[in-house]
């Protein structure tokens, strides 16, 4: 079902998006501040996948770049919009409406940036059901629709049109390129697709399940109730039905150096009680999860670094020696785990050598749905 | 007045590009042969600029990269013309003539390569009047023609579209960021015209000069005359009548680094005699002749590296211990010395100290035009 989307939501969007974002993503924080100024007293029609047209034509919008970069360099707030018109210059079709390629972190907001400038609707969906590091590592691309033509834009006016055929990786090599010249952050129009292709390869209704998660932690705060709990209870009827409990401790050391336009590095968790640390490892979002030699969880499952006490999500780039975290590890949809998802944002996507386990087969137990 | 370019020409159009190309421009030999491949016993129309069309739509096509790359990564042939396919989709408009952004190195032959598949004229003219590295050293720009948009092809058919609006600077910063990771080499089209502009902003008969050059200099090796009196008599009636002889000894050392996708260094020339030795430093093109402390010749005046004997010009990629050569500088026409112009691909715009100093007003002997 479709429904409207008001500033008054965007707190719960951006505090759920951020746990999307697996510690990636980028801040959503900051994009929910733009989305409000040109919001204000107004509203965004959310589109369900249901309510689109087989031959609507949706052009995906979103930032890329760094996400220690990001919270630095603020964009002017025009460049997504630019990067649409741009998109739809090159492609001679105006869109009907526009969509996260991810529904994790800062492109969460993005396109409701888009949508507040240009009044589109937002369509319910994405093509990561998460963040990722990478732009080919998109369901869409998966189930055969491609990111070429890309446009891209940037705060002095710049815009770049990229078009590598059914290349996907060569998209990504090219437009970060360009990315990280114009100072680590561009924005982008790319994915664009028919309302068919949406519901054949997009994860659906990721920005709902965002709001319902960010309000969740928030309502379980006010009534003085476990907001873990809370992230499970609201988790259960979706796609990402399993909460695992991977670990409790204190950070005590932190990695980060951000080379060829991401941030990468790992951080190390010891455990509240005895036992071996847990050591994260991540590509602006994290990737996997050892408790000494054993995996707890790994991508495309989500890693999810929270404070221990109020389940705020910690992003990789505000990960700080001495935090109390608890990390959790979430179930991904199916259409996310099959042999050709795991090869496009499965661990082999990123060089690691671990086999992908699903996190519900792993040796922790379950977040419980009720208290 | 127009011609027609045949395969015969090609060794010599190359040869005179080479002593252009200052250094840098790339090796013209493997374009020439890429051009030769396709043209077979057709010809190509050389027009000259004012045989143009106020109103004629000119598309400039060339290669960028470094040329310590170019020569071991061979283009498929096919980039040029569809760079200058996409900037016309993207423009909406056919062009009517190509035209090079530098008469020096293989630029010299790309839109030669262009006008064999597509059967376009080539226009006798040229933006830099000699080869420079960086896509913003133009005279179109120092006159008020701006690179954007830009398209740029690679090897496996990517194409880039790019626009920066006036910034030319800018422009050159992504476009090479987008050529390094194709590999270091790539196709462009951009600097669209007008006829009426073509005449405005560009150095004219720079391809008619090289060929003559080219000519010249065979002629008299075959005539057993010097070819460096043939190379003076051949410039005396052009845009750049005064060739200095700058120097004469053998190659005793050779810097050099490929780095953010040029070729940077500098090479250090024993005299014959007594006396200090001649340094010149180059990126990608020849930058500044220094004998000892006394500065002989600089950017933009031509600082060209011959054999000493047959006068064949010897690029920056192939330079080697122990030539024997010698070193001409020549004097660039008044257009490519204004203030505007100096400021654009003067020594201030490579961050060099040194004022432009006119080699007719250096040290040197000037070389005799007659035997």
């Amino acid at each position: 079902m479709s429904w409207q989307l008001t500033a008054a939501d965007l707190p719960d969007l951006a505090r759920g998006a951020t746990l999307l974002g697996t510690g990636g993503g980028g801040d959503p924080y900051i994009g929910s501040k733009l989305v409000e100024q040109v919001l204000g007293t107004g509203s965004i029609t959310v589109l369900d996948p249901s309510d689109l047209a087989d031959d609507a034509f949706v052009i995906p919008t979103a930032q890329m770049g760094a996400p220690t970069v990001m919270i630095e360099k603020l964009p002017a707030g025009t460049e997504p919009t630019l990067a649409l018109r741009t998109l739809e210059s090159h492609l001679g079709r105006q869109a009907d409406a526009t969509m996260p390629i991810e529904c994790g972190g800062v492109n969460s907001m993005i396109p409701f940036l888009v949508a507040a400038e240009t009044g589109l609707p937002v369509v319910d969906a994405d093509g990561m059901g998460r963040a990722f590091p990478e732009l080919s590592m998109e369901t869409f691309a998966v189930y055969g629709v491609h990111g070429s033509p890309l446009a891209l834009a940037g705060e002095r006016g710049e815009t770049v049109v990229i078009d590598t055929g059914d290349d996907d990786k060569q998209l990504e090599w090219l437009a970060r390129a360009v990315t990280i010249r114009l100072g680590g952050v561009g924005h982008i129009a790319e994915y664009a697709m028919s309302g068919a292709d949406v519901r054949r390869t997009a994860v659906p209704r990721t920005i709902s399940m965002a709001l319902a998660l960010g309000r969740a932690i928030r309502v379980a705060r006010e009534q003085k109730r476990s907001p873990f709990t809370a992230i499970a209870a609201a988790l259960a009827p979706t796609g990402y039905s399993h909460v695992a409990d991977l670990f409790e401790g204190k950070i005590v050391d932190v990695e980060r150096r951000t080379t060829e336009g991401f941030a990468r590095g790992r951080v190390r968790i010891a455990p509240t009680g005895d036992g071996p640390d847990l050591v994260i490892g991540f590509q602006n979002e994290n990737l996997t999860a050892h408790r000494g030699d054993e995996l707890l969880a790994i991508v495309p499952d989500l890693i999810c670094v929270l404070d221990h006490e109020s389940a705020e999500p910690i992003t990789t780039e505000r990960l700080r020696y001495g935090q109390r975290v608890r990390v959790l590890g979430i179930s991904t949809p199916d259409l996310m785990r099959t042999p050709g998802a795991l090869a496009t944002f499965g661990p082999v996507a990123f060089g690691l050598t671990e086999e992908f386990l699903p996190v519900e087969k792993g040796a922790s137990a379950p977040v419980p749905a009720t208290d």
